[in-house]
């Protein structure tokens, strides 16, 4: 298992006439928190798609809102990777705001495709070479 | 049950470096399709906020994505309400290319508060009654 | 000269809580007006690409704001093309509400290049032979 | 005259199918760059809504844009004021990406009202006290 934190604050732009964070926007913040959480590891998304040609679609997306989170607030992201990715891989992310109660928690399936043909593929070794030392206590 | 059907086209700042539309960006769509289905019934969300002093906040998002939604083309949204809302209301859309294939499906589950004291309310009438016509059918 | 008018309505999630439509989201908007315009010219933006190898990265923006969008105001935008292309182009959009005032008005400058190697390059004659009869008259 | 510099990563969400950071996306990182800088001065744009009753609506954007940021880049935003605020404030705002080459520049200037009538008022004196000590010298 694999667990990491990550910062950010609510954007002006990010709020609507309700005073909330738009709901919609979190689906960003998840794709910050799990690029963070890679980069955590030695590696980036950005190099996965410049350098070793996958891209990751993102497959499925559940949110459950708890309370809003408000402008300027600083949002603190708890992104999990329970297992190894295989043909897909699903970041869990939990979002607390100042005060440590939960604003919201979700996941994100994504699988793997090669850029060129948009073929589904498996995890790219690359990846998981970074990841195994992570899963390997777990799994014994 | 109640069927809408609205349209809309994938904007240049929607879409993102892989050519999709980006995933984030189909809460703001079923947040238009939502909107363009209350419209539909004679009454707006705009009037349930401004009037009425109900905001929706909403309670969970899930999203399914089956194929990527390119630039330019004009989406097909189709929404189902299943059931006449009562603390909540879940709003069904599932999302369709210029070629009838299935883009992405998914629902938003949203509760109703007093814009004053923020307190979970009940449907309020003003939208009930636009609503259940549409139900008597298939109740009875 | 071309004038061009386009619709659009005013997205929640694309107010904030300030309650007006965030001023960054008219660069969205002018986005979609010259969009519509090409598309009424019978030709698209998205062709341009695909079809056509150019690209139009934008060089400039200019906004000057009047009043605020609210939400679910539908909005009429009304673009001008003053100038054939040559190695740049400007639209002018005027943004107005729904009782015609002036919500907002800029406008924004884009070159041509190539998607191969990025070079700027003149506007494209499938581009320049959908405009020429439009200016025609005026260039007499 | 202050200056001020915060960072900010691009996120995917950001980027369109160019491949660049979306051009209207630089009004959010001003807001962020200008949020950031009244932050350092001990003050916060939040408070300025929330205690003083004071907003500050946009009134003009201006943008030159020299070359694309890309995904995954860190942005450093160097903002600048250059006139105490009297009636209205302007914000000049740079931004360079890592290899400190000019991405793109550019001004937003706000206004200040009142929350509650909406009323032209002038700076605050609680935002002036932290500008004055910034612009003694340079006064003398």
């Amino acid at each position: 298992m694999i667990q990491h934190e990550t910062r950010l604050r609510v954007r002006y732009a990010e709020t609507d006439q309700m005073g909330y964070c738009y709901y919609g926007n979190y689906a960003q913040y998840f794709e910050v928190a799990r690029a963070e959480m890679i980069r955590s590891l030695g590696f980036t998304y950005k190099d996965m798609e410049a350098k070793h040609d996958t891209l990751m679609p993102v497959m499925s997306l559940n949110i459950r809102y708890v309370r809003p989170a408000l402008y300027d607030e600083e949002l603190r992201l708890m992104t999990t990777l329970r297992k190894l990715p295989s043909k897909t891989v699903t970041f869990y992310t939990e979002v607390y705001n100042e005060k440590s109660e939960l604003v919201c928690g979700g996941s994100v399936k994504l699988g793997f495709i090669t850029s060129a043909k948009g073929e589904g593929i498996e995890a790219p070794e690359v990846l998981l070479e970074k990841l195994r030392p992570h899963f390997e206590d777990t799994e014994s």
